[in-house]
């Protein structure tokens, strides 16, 4: 089942069932209004949506053409956005990059962040930043929503809890991270919104590509219409989902609708530390570490961060070429502007 | 105005409107189910809410008993809770204490961690942990829940955005969190859930106690029944919650609900560092802070960390002594056991 929340001028959406093509969507809010409300109740509510997910394939229901640029996040805000450092290859080749050692702790126990998720951006909408100098970046990642997951979890109760999966752009902005994390108390500037993918399918859409833990797709990263990043989303995953969620939920219970990403999608290939795809590599899923390798390799980064007026767009497909859960594509604009300037 | 949201069984709890004295309410929830429905549509609903209020008080509408065990957190789930540290001697103090000098710009630029807001504890049921170890300490604090704030928010606009005060028992496991902050992305196992007031309450409930930005009036901690902490919240608040609110805004919306924390409460009197109750001082609102002196006046910490049993209470007082927001009161119990075990 693939559901989306379309804008209504509402905060929280409307809940859809999307069909599997993602070209048409039938309404489910006169069933449950929003997506948080489906989970908060989800046991009940589930076997409906999958019911109506079934009557729009087969034609039974009602439907709608369905516009991407119709929809918001699939939880336009959420009470918990907890992200990950799943591929340690990041990890790793940000600190060489300034010369630092990673701990190797960091292969056993999950790196993560408590980020915020009171206003998540709609997939299609502008990353609107004051200043470019703050170094915006894209971070194509996939995350995972949660049912109530108790406190003290296994790695199978967490597995048991996951209801649904969605891609993410966790903006970063590098600039401000460094003088932020030496404060000690972690990200909260540098972490702007994150925007999900138009589409949270249930783990059953994605077929023999989901391993119970992982998503065994490239992630497909464009930066202003060429290829940037194919790094594949279940290759050099160090931590799965279960383990990312029973992390979370160490010392306090996640309440339903809680979002797990995984961070930054990153192959370390052969021996690491990556290619760019024009040189035959699978690309980076963020523009800091494509920079790493450059500073490592020529000295120096060359290529820049967002710009206003650049555009990132992160989707993955099927092993048939189909768009999965739609496609996240934002431009950068500055503060004041309006769309068109 | 006074508002609370009893427990029903329901994830968000009934919203209610208590009396100035805390002794009766009124159902609110057949105009506006939630807590967070009425955060939503304040600027629409708010006027209706305070009518009801003042109707409360002159024994215009029917009313029922309030008791503060009834009560949830006002939200018991959010989508934003950012805590600052806006009391600088007690970063000073924790810094001091393991040998560490505070960088000057913590004086300046407004130290904020942030928080997990899913699952907040009850003001009245137990801190559930694991583990003594992991040394389970109190944080009193107090907290404002804002509308929209815009990115970018001056610290005018910022002001102008506080619609509720309450207080909070920011739980803290001091055993975690100096492996967590090494690992350098921030709290995440070490901040399990937080508690908060029984009531929280419009600025103007506060009278002159409320600056505009601080409320300057002693919060009382308790521990095992014993006078712990009686530190001024409007005193040495280094930042107060508009400075608080366009930090956190600096780079992102805050969407109406987010909680918003002053740190724990500490006050460095005569050129500190401090001194307990029983010496003639204010004491603390965190064990930690008393251990910190300890450690710098002994040369070691005595007074150990939270144990199974031990009861914490949280209260503020106006000039009267009458309770404003009624009482954290929190006994830690070991995960498994039942209370009353």
């Amino acid at each position: 089942m693939k559901l989306a929340s379309l804008k209504n001028g509402s905060r929280d959406g409307r809940l859809v069932v999307v069909s599997r093509d993602l070209t048409r969507y039938t309404d489910a809010s006169f069933l449950v209004p929003t997506l948080q409300a489906a989970l908060d109740n989800w046991a009940r509510l589930a076997p409906h949506l999958e019911a109506m997910a079934e009557s729009l394939e087969t034609g039974a229901v009602p439907s709608v053409r369905f516009h991407e640029h119709d929809a918001h996040s699939p939880l336009p805000r959420a009470y918990q956005w907890a992200d990950g450092s799943a591929y340690v290859n990041h990890v790793e080749l940000v600190r060489r990059a300034r010369g630092a050692k990673m701990p190797e702790s960091f292969w056993t126990e999950p790196l993560m962040y408590q980020g915020g998720s009171d206003a998540f951006l709609p997939p299609r909408d502008a990353i609107v930043m004051a200043d470019e100098a703050w170094g915006i970046d894209l971070e194509a990642e996939v995350a995972v929503i949660v049912d109530d997951v108790p406190m003290g979890a296994t790695v199978d109760e967490a597995r048991s809890a996951i209801r649904l999966v969605m891609l993410v752009n966790d903006v970063s902005l590098r600039g401000l991270i460094p003088a932020e994390l030496e404060k000690g108390f972690g990200f909260f500037q540098s972490k702007p919104s994150s925007a999900f993918s138009p589409v949270a399918v249930t783990p059953d859409e994605l077929g023999d590509a989901w391993d119970g833990g992982r998503v065994r797709l490239p992630l497909s990263v464009e930066l202003n219409g060429k290829p940037f990043g194919r790094a594949d989303a279940g290759v050099d995953m160090t931590f799965d989902f279960p383990q990312l969620i029973a992390h979370a939920a160490k010392t306090r219970p996640l309440g339903a609708g809680a979002i797990i990403g995984s961070g930054t999608v990153s192959n370390k290939l052969d021996g690491g530390p990556g290619r760019p795809i024009a040189a035959g590599g699978v690309g980076y899923s963020c523009i800091a570490e494509q920079r790493m390798v450059e500073a490592i390799e020529a000295g120096a980064a060359k290529t820049p961060f967002l710009r206003f007026g650049d555009t990132v767009r992160i989707e993955m497909k099927d092993r048939s070429g189909h768009s999965i859960f739609g496609a996240i594509e934002q431009t950068v604009r500055r503060a004041g502007e309006q769309e068109g300037q």
